[in-house]
């Protein structure tokens, strides 16, 4: 029997708190599958939490985890503090100088640094496992880089944040509006109490860059104009997208485009019976579509201690089983970076929706606004209304270029009787 | 770089074409993947195909592969023959022999020698690989073994089987009888002339052996009292089952249950909101419920040429890249036997329809017969009928132990106005 794995755990809160619930719980399950120990040799967090005492007790403990990815006799530093540019990184790469390998939940840190750091773990033969990092539960790093490894990716898209998903269920089932599911999800634990990350779609935006890198070999790269949250969601259009046929959910979509490659994050109308459409609460879903496998979909918990332990502790066992894979799929000299294609060159169709006054030639100034935009009605309809009210109008295009719609709804919204901003939100058909 | 992976394959039909195209069209890829070539170096078959000429000019060719297996200069052996007794596991036992990996898509010969192979290769430190043997394409071996190593795994259900899935499909969306779907499967190529293995369950319940193994840890074991087909389900208990709100899917099931394991393979009515349910023609899905990740839902391409050659590709890869695991997850000597449990030990609802002659009293002698064999009824209807016709009556029970369903409808078998025998399918919530 080898010597044990030695592992040092920074950072104690939920995602903590389940892996090293998980390592003393499972040790026997996990000698078995390693061929050897995983054995937690120090932690790190501000305070002990008081409810790991007795998982921790002997187990050196350190108030700064820098320190502890310098000085503790740890083969494995495991990065569950979270944070893009601060101590977590500072702590990443004090490990990796140290000869040690890291593994991390850390989606903000690697989708700024992720490169950086891939590139410090490969010149010292050292691993960056970040399982964990994207949809929780789900082994998508390990099914897209290994699993799926003889296929060319051609597309990725996916439910990947379960607030927000959380958030848009409960909307729709219950025909609430935004802020009042938010603040039930913020009640029950779901949302944080600054939910901005969430709810703007950058957590989605971060996993999103690091699933684009790890399918199509490139440099981990954000592209912050291509991101749109879920705030302007309202449950009318949430009615009118289930009327069509739609559910609205919050994807994020990489593809390639060409000699580009599409990477955005925002809400979609995606047609009811497809299986990501099914995806509803808390559960995350990644659909990756490959030249020769064509769709998988995978579906699980995308958050909480223990699915994202579980992602945690999978590459642990890899480490202590001494399998390794290059961080993004390949050597970090052979990433190859591609431009990302801007918004307003997608292709797609659109759903539009408008609150007009009742008055004789609305709508032919609608339509005629649209077709000297170039852009072609798929379905038209005017709801009912009580007279003197603003009338919903909603329609659904054909495929069409983004710049064509914005012109569209430029013209559209200088109509007298177009009484507020349209809402616009992408058709996905998949 | 390190030299080559050398590579040679074993059987040119559809999945041995597949792979070899693939291993061509993706040469770059998997190099920059893998950080060394994979070269194909003999293959094996009765008459080398015309339409590989070009992928296989050069490629030394051997009529037998048990030969090829003792001979050529190969790292690894991918065995692409099928059947489980004969070449094929000649072919694998010689390759381990002479110190080749071996990578397989061959679930019969795994499910009768797979804890024997597994052995033989461990002994000597060389991988089987199987990814391409349970679900195609679908990366499900790797997720279970690697991605999920820190789990201890509850259970595993899933549509294993896309020929019968098909079937199912068709008979559901049209209305057709097995018989014609089957014809009709049969004539587009999703069924072989000779559909035994496919809708007896037969395939499903040797994909659901091996995956209980990797689940569980333990030997590979065939159940085949537990193994039932689709051949018995009829166009109207699938019209019932939706009514009531299922659908009728062929499932395999293994999961814990107390000291033994359940480990069974037959027609299911699951609930119509499941994302099981959704999974329609030769798509595949499995489900791995894990103590710690909770649920993991795959879906795929659980045939074809190109699926199945993605995940063979997957273990060279795997091979090339210098990563192994052990074959079922854990050392041969740690596999621990647990005892499967009979299917009369199965506790969970039924449905239940009979042809019964319209007289009076016949409902009565019905329920008093469940009540006689400690049944509880859930919902009972009787369809409209014109007089004088056998008369359709279904019903669903309440969870209850199979052994006491099975008395019941001995006595509903023996009253006189029930016309043929009960046609019983077992209901499954998830």
């Amino acid at each position: 029997m080898t010597e044990p794995l030695k592992v040092a755990v920074a950072g104690l809160g939920t995602v903590g708190g389940g892996v090293i619930r998980l390592l003393r719980q499972q040790s026997d399950l996990i000698r078995r599958r390693c061929g050897r120990a995983i054995e937690l040799v120090a932690v790190s967090a501000l305070e002990p939490p008081p409810d790991l005492a007795a998982e921790l007790a002997g187990v050196p403990w350190f108030g700064d985890a820098v320190t502890m990815a310098q000085d503790a006799a740890a083969d494995v530093v495991v990065e569950l503090i979270g944070g893009a540019h601060g101590v977590a990184l500072r702590m990443c790469e004090t490990a990796l100088e140290h000869g040690r390998h890291v593994v991390t939940a850390n989606k903000a840190m690697l989708a700024h640094h992720g490169t950086a750091l891939a590139e410090r773990a490969e010149s010292r033969g050292l691993s960056l496992g970040f399982e964990a990092a994207v949809a929780g539960g789900i082994p998508v790093i390990k099914a897209l880089r290994e699993g799926l490894a003889g296929n060319r990716i051609l597309e990725i898209h996916g439910i990947l944040n379960g607030t927000c998903n959380y958030i848009l269920s409960r909307m729709r089932r219950e025909g609430l509006e935004f802020e009042a599911a938010l603040a039930d999800a913020q009640r029950l634990g779901y949302a944080e109490a600054d939910p901005t990350f969430d709810i703007d779609g950058i957590d989605a935006a971060h996993k999103l860059a690091i699933l684009a890198s790890v399918a199509f070999g490139g440099p981990v790269r954000l592209v912050p104009d291509n991101v749109e949250g879920i705030r302007h969601v309202t449950a009318i259009d949430i009615k009118y997208a289930e009327q069509l046929g739609y559910r609205i959910k919050l994807l994020g979509i990489t593809r390639r485009s060409g000699a580009l490659f599409e990477q955005r994050v925002h809400p979609c109308l995606v047609p009811i019976e497809t299986p990501i459409a099914a995806v509803e609460d808390v559960f995350n879903a990644v659909i990756i579509v490959g030249d020769f496998v064509d769709r998988v979909v995978l579906v699980g918990r995308g958050a909480g201690a223990n699915p994202t332990a579980s992602a945690v502790v999978a590459d642990l066992v890899d480490i202590a089983a001494g399998r390794h894979a290059p961080t993004f799929g390949v050597a970090v000299a052979d990433l190859d970076p591609i431009e990302p294609a801007p918004l307003s060159a997608r292709v797609g169709a659109y759903y539009v929706r408008l609150m007009v006054r009742d008055e004789v030639g609305v709508l032919a100034s609608v339509a005629g606004a649209l077709a000297a935009g170039g852009v072609s009605i798929a379905q038209f309809f005017q709801d009912r209304h009580d007279p003197g009210e603003k009338v919903p109008v909603v329609l659904t295009t054909h495929a069409t270029d983004e710049a064509s719609m914005r012109r569209a709804l430029d013209l559209i919204t200088g109509l007298g009787p177009v009484m507020e901003p349209p809402r616009l939100i992408r058709i996905e058909p998949f």
